[in-house]
């Protein structure tokens, strides 16, 4: 026998510990989700006070809140079910990463998560204990299995038991953090596990910009076959609505507990709207990226309590790219740039950064820094009699133009996005508190040659030049001395990004390197340059992670190592 | 019947990542304990490649190189059996926090630490699998226990299972790194562990600085009625030995398997040199704290490759401490005082920074910054016309100075030493690139009223005012504009101390502050300034732990947090 149910999976985009403006939010969708006469709803791995909270689910305060945020969801929720991820307590005070089942005004269930992924980004063993039993229930006579996260990653485990135990509906609730790459990852995995399991795959996850970390959405429903009935937006909040012909046994298996099993006699009398045709086209790798670094940064900035950002223009392409981003991401009314130009800048880069500003129409300030530099040298000239110009006198100039920044965020508000790319994050080809002053370390992840993609990538979507084709063509210089060119400490960049992926990205080894037909000196200078850098990224800013490892919370590394491999 | 056994603690000061120069120096303290005639020679956990090496873990080329110091180690080793902390890893790639044990050249047993710490600033379960079983062997008719750091916290744990199986001696590697408290906690809970398995408790502590942590070894025996025998130094490497008569019984538990068991027929033989008495008074809490600074200080310096440091003497009495601590570690001659007065600046602290650079005989220079500032206002000023002068202008003095003291350490290769205590780098009440800017915060995790405590204890070991008296009697201030005080932005530090203690170590909330007599809009203030200002925390430098809970590993809270207890 067959019986359809109507699933909606709500892809929200919650603040970290905004309970009350998150559970409105669930309200709202909720709604939404009425209107259509869903009989289930979903939303994402800890909904209720964000992913991912991080210590503060070391305050007990923080914890009682989140569950007094449940509680208060739970009354106002009536004919549909709800299932909402939270933060639950048990009596010793262990606390688990929990979805509850919210029906008629009741919390019916909750399903502890099992598989607490601590790797990579990742820390939930230093907060949560795993769950003991994967969760079943049953709807009427369709039984449902609800898992969190990871639960549904792993071959054979959370999943399989409860297809065993006669789900036929897989309830997922995910954060799971974009990188590029990630989505044909995940889709593949949740194929596997419709064929694995038989049954339907409803995976929730959640969207939005939280510090590093992008979560890109993207929710599907699989069938049994592991087909894609409907997939929701990327990088967006979205509703995503199906109907699911369910095969139903006339007998439950008895594994159900009886205190699991919601009445639903309305199931097959409800008469229901129409859903609107959807089609929802995947995103293109660049495409994908270029829409990861927008939601992370207007997340940043909006839920940080922002308005407006400032950025260092230099004519060159990383703060171009980062100047594009920030309009796309919160409009160019509420960007700034300002060009701080000095006796190295070419009159090419001073007239180029201004074309920038002005077909991206955002404000633009000049504020020239040489009469600053001179006073320092001055100064300075004494004690540094005797010693030759050096590095020295470069970070002078960069960290002018980080103070002077800085000058304009403290007077009126602004936040500070900085320019760097992963490339030189990588190897220290930067400055801290001059170039790596700032909030928001908006491409700290991209390395050089994908900058350029990046930027490629919108002139061709804007089918107008918005970033100066000179950007585009002109060799990477900092302008921090005479005919200085990145080329005259680096290697080409598309030599270093290669090494550097296997280096940074995928802890290989110099000759695992080497081996992929790279120079072994080279090789070894770059692993040099990256290992003694560490220090400087301790300090560096957040920033928007789109590779498999990235710089934060992903990649933690002593700075004090005396390890060389050679 | 009684065995003598002559057992040697090598409390080591491994540097991270340095195999090879880890490999010598346990060889070195394996050649004193053999000269003593010792039986057994323990190292501390992970001594091969120093703890903890975090993310170098996740290089498969770093484990098999200190897989190979090992074995390096291994073949030099005959005449006493070792105990060393190593990484071992398992057919199928997994990774274990191990002991190894090593007699006469071979590989005799491996001892997988089974709890594994993953809450404060431990991420063991990021790395590591835990052990399966608690690992017993026999020395001769001596059965002992070989367990690593958090394995002997558990009570009823690892230690009593190896008892129960015959085990009249523990024999414990840890890597414990130091707060304030910690001493006396460790002593109760090896106690416990003594009387609760009546064996020998050996335990043996990392000695060292590794980024924010210290380990401050204290090594410690006691007998089986939780009496101590002998204790090693604090915050100093040392060789701990004695001689412990050990009751053995006729036959072994069946339970120690055989290929655990090691010959020893020399056991009763060898005749021994006395060993010198010995007695270690422990410090008391000041000096203990005092102690784990300078140590901290000396090993980021040292083990980073770093000769000398310059410090921002501002004539206050956190960079006076900073300067004090600095001389203690490294030595006076290493040390670079730099005054940059302004406008601002008092005669007072202009000749107190440079009675205090007398008093220590350190280098002293003064950079006067007030030409630069001026050129700052008139750039600026015409975008800031209209707009009153605020905190933008203080922080732009800020940011010069942490300019001048980063040319100076560019030029020069000096580390430069932040000065910021834990009171206002709680609050924020610092600037990000200007006070902050520097390699190490020496004072992070010290609060206001511990740095004066900190500062009158150091003059009174010297017997004189090494920090002049007018230092500790001002009252104090930024000196980044007119007749400013802490208290016109702060609450008084004899307040605002116990209230941080209360939320940013206890993780206590607003009503649970308050409940310690506080006033509540004080406290609700103090806790806003705390969570605005984690932006600034996440780019400041390392800085030593001394408290149950520092900033940075340990604490880990959201940049993007929009949750509000009121």
């Amino acid at each position: 026998m067959e019986e359809r149910l109507r699933i909606a999976l709500a892809q929200i985009n919650p603040t970290v510990g905004d309970l009350k403006g998150n559970v409105e939010k669930i309200i709202n969708f909720t709604m939404q989700a009425k209107e259509l006469k869903a009989d289930i709803i979903t939303f994402p791995e800890l909904a209720i006070c964000g992913y991912p909270p991080e210590d503060l689910l070391l305050k007990k305060q923080f914890v009682k809140d989140d569950l007094e945020a449940l509680n208060s969801l739970i009354e106002k929720i009536s004919d549909i079910l709800v299932i909402v991820g939270f933060v639950d307590r048990d009596r010793e005070g262990n606390l688990y990463n929990a979805a509850a089942l919210i029906h008629e005004g009741k919390l019916k269930g909750i399903s502890h998560k099992i598989e607490l992924p601590n790797y990579g980004v990742f820390d939930e063993k230093r907060y949560f204990k795993g769950g003991d039993k994967p969760f079943v229930f049953a709807l009427g006579r369709i039984v449902l299995g609800v898992n969190i996260c990871e639960d549904i990653w792993v071959k054979g485990g959370v999943t399989k038991y409860q297809a065993d135990r006669g789900a036929g509906l897989i309830m997922n609730i995910s954060a799971s953090p974009y990188h590029s790459g990630k989505v044909a990852l995940r889709e593949k995995m949740l194929k596997q596990r419709a064929e694995e399991t038989n049954a339907y795959i409803c995976y929730n996850n959640l969207v939005g910009g939280q510090d590093e970390l992008v979560f890109d959405g993207g929710s599907i429903i699989l069938d049994p076959k592991g087909k894609r009935i409907v997939t929701g937006k990327q990088f967006e909040e979205d509703l995503v609505v199906a109907d699911l012909p369910i095969i139903v046994k006339n007998k439950l298996k008895t594994r159900v507990r009886r205190e699991y099993c919601i009445k639903s006699d309305k199931l097959k009398e409800a008469k229901k709207p129409d859903l609107p045709k959807r089609y929802c086209k995947k995103l293109d790798r660049i495409n994908e990226i270029y829409n990861a670094l927008v939601l992370g940064t207007r997340d940043y900035v909006r839920k940080s309590g922002f308005k407006k950002v400032v950025i260092g223009l230099s004519g060159g392409i990383d703060s171009s790219l980062t100047a594009v981003i920030a309009s796309d991401a919160i409009g160019c009314e509420n960007v700034i740039g300002i060009s701080m130009p000095s006796r190295y800048s070419s009159q090419e880069t001073r007239s180029d950064s201004k074309t920038l500003a002005g077909n991206l129409g955002i404000r633009f300030i000049v504020v020239p820094m040489d009469s600053i530099f001179n006073v320092y040298l001055m100064l300075l000239e004494k004690e540094f009699l005797g010693f030759e110009r050096d590095v020295t006198e470069e970070n002078i100039q960069a960290r002018i133009r980080g103070n002077i920044l800085m000058a304009f965020s403290n007077k009126f508000g602004w936040l500070v996005l900085t320019t760097g790319n992963k490339s030189e994050t990588s190897v220290g080809y930067c400055t801290l508190y001059g170039d790596m002053a700032g909030g928001f370390a908006v491409i700290k992840d991209v390395p050089k040659t994908l900058v350029y993609e990046l930027a490629r990538f919108r002139n061709e979507r804007e089918k107008r030049k918005l970033i100066p084709q000179t950007i585009l063509d002109r060799e990477p210089s900092a302008e921090l001395k005479q005919e200085q060119k990145d080329v005259d400490s680096l290697p080409p960049y598309s030599v270093l990004d290669p090494i550097l992926k296997g280096y940074v990205e995928e802890d290989k080894s110099l000759e695992q390197i080497v081996a992929r037909k790279f120079n072994s000196e080279i090789v070894k200078n770059i692993i040099h340059m990256v290992d003694r850098n560490e220090y400087k990224r301790r300090q560096a800013p957040p920033g928007i992670k789109i590779t498999p490892k990235a710089f934060g919370k992903d990649r933690r590394l002593p700075i004090t190592n005396r390890y060389r491999e050679f």
